[in-house]
């Protein structure tokens, strides 16, 4: 803290040559070069000086360096992260044990809390506010950040390090970025799971373009079904059917599908020829797109009639409104279940049984509440997921005749796209080089649209959770063509981008995606996740679900069922290529739940 | 749990005679019942039969009426909260040694924790759901609500019970709530508490009387200083200087006031044929109303600008948009320090000090969120404060002369007036007959929109609140007739009113209210100042205020500095009429700070 005298006379000599400062480039903000260290903030003072904030980081000194007596011993006691990761994918045996033991219980706690605990909730900054502000806490059409932006007076694009003028992103995109041989995941991920990740994602991320500096469309800022149900009242409305709590549909063949644009008038995105009667109304506005989508959102769709059903035999008296707002929390419930038990499972590849149990938290210091960042969709775009072609029933059908075709959904029906989707592989995440060239623009537009928003270096945020600053671009890849490249585009690994950070990074060994990716994701899912207020103590009760029946569709939730209590016959269903030879079978007809 | 085959053919029995019950006025919904004790919750099934959801409430079976071990434990441990008041306000040596000592925390965070946790959060009901929903959850236009609404299909306006007809508004208040002759607060609470009463509680309770249905135009849900601000941003920047992170500001007699409609064009309720010159624009639209309204928003409104310049000298790089956003942060925390620390504690009449102390909290499950109760607004019409005349400076001044009048604080100036409300007392809230004629209409509304938006008996908010339901008109007060009246006029006191309920039951010795006030506006009120973001791990720290100098304007705050620190010499200021002699001394325009 600063002497009052002192301030006195130093304000009077501010008052006297204040307008030197303001046009004197030469006075740098002294936080463009992030001496904080540890989350602890920056702060200017004066013109040329800063101060470091070290509250409860577990460091002090000017630069939050220093740690305190119980941080060093946790950093002597805490495993890296590499090497946690290796316990958690190695080791069947002792986790056999494990999940079958009151010790997942205490893993699975664990494994939330570690995550959820590197969020900061309530939401701290955006991209108009690099510090915190009741507008900042306030205003939900911002996407939160974790990190501030890079500050505006700063004298390179990335603070104070690298080049003055940062790599073109066609550049980057052509060069790091273009699939040349389709690489698949090595953890067996399949298109099911690259099409749920879309369906499940775009319901809270929708950035709004229209206007620039990190706004969301997506107001509810977690899992809300605002794809399924549309993300303002007045859609809601012309989606819902308003008898038994239902949504509209059309029939076809007997078969229920998302109703037609002219039967729910609702905003959506087709390319200006596309036939009317093929265009279908549903919750999200892009979900006419792929067929992937759609073929998500009739089962969806399908589903909230079939919890409908139920709920009304069970509460005859219940008007409409009930019985709709009931299935809606039944259906968050099950998407949330199905995401953490079987998708994040996937993902993960970790052998602890991974549970959706909202009590492990009861008992924590936790925030049930959520706000999306922009650094979570930015490093969502996970694009090279995508194949070079479709595989549906022995067709092959490029990208080309894929998109915006809605009729492909009803010609094979869900039953065969699931069983195609989940046999067909997804490619790798990370380590470059996997993007299919028709996807390349969406590269392009992330890394421009992180330049608009000024997102820090990669590396600010390896330090952000935790982990170790790359100290050159051989020890990022192991691609040596790729680190040269990048290296002579960049000039310093302090200046590499975010995205280009998390997508392009080493990937691990028999990985989807490098460390970056895991230790960043991991903790936004996760907070975003339990951080929905029905696992709150308040909301997690069978009550709320209109009693036990809806309770335990919720608790019971998986693909399996959501996909064959949705399907005239059962096929193969998984966030995972077949395994053996028996998932590998065709599935016929008759196969039932 | 129901089991399937017999669902299956109660469903079939249903569907033949589906109309039958429908239009069977003679089944009643059992939730009318009010069946479920303990803050279980009601659901109904099939027709005539419900469930009464006992997770978490200490309690099982039917109607969640027997104890668990450990609750029955408790509850023998436990002691009333008569006992608890009692204790809190008597033997001065004891809390002298606590206060002292490192108990005080302990008595804090007991204090704290054992209020908030009576209130939901994340929220649950509002006036149009009485079942948890995501719109609820979601649309913070409602209000929350603590209990549900009175079920729409019930056979008698307050459930099961009472009278088919209500009393009448106009008589309850005429017979119940008129003042007979003026009653002080045996506390000592002057009018300097009642305007900020008013200052505060108006940032929060904007009911919208435009549509029915327990709406809010508050969206902040708490302390959010938008009665300093606007509660939006177009208002926000028609109040700004935009310099210097400044609020817009006229200069009277070099004193420094609101500005002038005209220099801030906001929307402001004022009586057609006031003078244009004389109107004054301000956050809050109504606060030109009372001139004790407008004498704290011209003391916030010179805090503002005097803690802008505090921060500018420290730094002078920061734009106007920082300085406002800081200083706005500063401001919200001294709001919160001034409301627990002093105001709070005028109320409680605690012996135990209490204090602003965030940290107290971080190792709680706490959340960082609030949620504005409909109930909280119902029961913080506090009209009896409000005296029959005003004292300032010699002249005494009728209500009629007192309204719409902002020429009067320039007349006398903050300084006079400031002393005048310290001296004069308020009138006690509880007790009945006590609200100036001129104000008994506010009581009649109050009633009114309890009604429209069906709000339960008071003796289902006692049990929520874990008080005994009172089993008797006489019971509930001492006054034998005002008992024998509302008796004539209920009928039952199950069906007893919720304002008439916390307004009229008997006050306690020397109290300025009931039992019920305390204990259900306490959690309401410390959840809600608690609740606010800056008290989180996430922003409690230095550089959320702009360094230490900010964060300690935020922890030193008290009412005495908030208005010497802003007016030209110090008047007796508190909330508490003077104690002896030395503080009803006249104060003289050179007395300092």
């Amino acid at each position: 803290m600063k002497g009052f005298s002192f301030l006195t006379i130093w304000v009077s000599l501010l008052l006297l040559e204040s307008s030197s400062w303001a046009s004197d480039s030469s006075v740098v903000n002294p936080c463009c070069y992030y001496p904080c260290q540890n989350s602890g903030v920056c702060v200017r003072f004066g013109t040329n000086s800063y101060e470091c904030d070290c509250s409860r980081t577990g460091f002090y000194g000017e630069n939050c360096t220093i740690p305190e007596f119980w941080t060093r011993i946790r950093r002597m006691l805490k495993p890296s992260p590499s090497s946690v990761h290796y316990f958690l994918t190695h080791f069947e045996w002792f986790w056999d044990l494990v999940n079958n033991s009151f010790l997942q219980d205490i893993f699975m706690r664990y494994v939330l809390t570690v995550r959820s605990d590197l969020i900061p909730s309530p939401p701290t900054y955006n991209t108009k506010y690099g510090y915190l502000s009741w507008e900042s806490y306030y205003n939900t059409s911002y996407y939160t950040r974790l990190l501030p932006p890079v500050p505006k007076d700063c004298p390179l694009p990335m603070g104070a390090k690298g080049k003055p003028v940062l790599p073109d992103p066609k550049v980057l995109a052509e060069r790091f970025f273009k699939r040349k041989q389709f690489r698949p995941d090595p953890q067996g991920t399949n298109l099911m799971f690259a099409f749920m990740a879309q369906h499940f994602t775009h319901q809270f991320f929708k950035t709004d373009h229209a206007v620039q500096g990190g706004f969301t469309k997506a107001l509810g800022h977690g899992v809300d079904a605002s794809n399924i149900y549309g993300d303002n009242l007045m859609r809601q409305h012309q989606l819902r059917l308003h008898t038994d709590g239902k949504l509209k549909y059309q029939l076809v063949n007997g078969e229920v599908y998302p109703p037609k644009l002219s039967d729910a008038p609702v905003h959506m995105l087709y390319p200006e020829k596309f036939p009317q009667e093929q265009r279908l109304a549903i919750g999200q506005e892009v979900y006419g797109m792929l067929p992937g989508l759609t073929m998500y959102a009739t089962i969806w769709l399908r589903e909230h009639n079939r919890v409908c059903d139920i709920l009304q035999a069970e509460h005859p008296t219940w008007d409409d409104e009930q019985l709709f707002q009931t299935a809606r929390l039944i259906i968050i419930g099950e998407i949330i279940n199905i995401i953490i038990e079987e998708y994040v499972k996937q993902l993960s590849g970790y052998l602890l049984k991974l549970t959706f149990d909202p009590p492990l938290l009861f008992s924590s210091r936790f925030q049930y509440s959520n706000r999306i960042a922009l650094e979570f969709c930015q490093l969502y775009h996970w694009h090279p997921l995508m194949p070079d072609s479709f595989l549906i029933d022995g067709d092959d059908i490029p990208h080309s005749q894929f998109y915006y075709n809605t009729s492909l959904l009803m010609h094979y029906g869900v039953e065969k796209m699931v069983d195609a989707f989940s046999r067909q592989p997804a490619g790798q995440i990370g380590g470059g080089h996997n993007i299919n060239e028709v996807l390349l623009k969406v590269v392009e537009m992330v890394i421009r649209e992180s330049r608009a928003v000024r997102v820090r270096p990669f590396n600010e945020y390896r330090k952000k959770f935790n982990l170790k600053p790359y100290r050159s671009f051989y020890e990022f890849t192991d691609d040596v063509e790729m680190a040269h490249g990048l290296e002579e585009l960049y000039g310093d690994i302090d200046a590499l981008e975010f995205y280009p950070g998390v997508l392009l990074e080493k990937a691990r060994s028999n990985g989807i995606f490098g460390e970056s990716m895991v230790e960043m994701g991991a903790p936004f899912s996760l907070k975003g996740l339990m951080g929905n207020p029905i696992c709150s103590p308040e909301y997690w009760k069978p009550s709320t679900f209109g009693g036990e029946t809806g309770f335990n569709i919720v608790k019971t939730s998986t693909l399996k069922k959501l996909v064959c209590l949705n399907s005239k016959w059962c096929p193969y269903v998984d966030f995972h290529v077949p395994r053996n030879e028996e998932e590998a079978k065709p599935r016929k007809p008759s196969t039932e739940l």
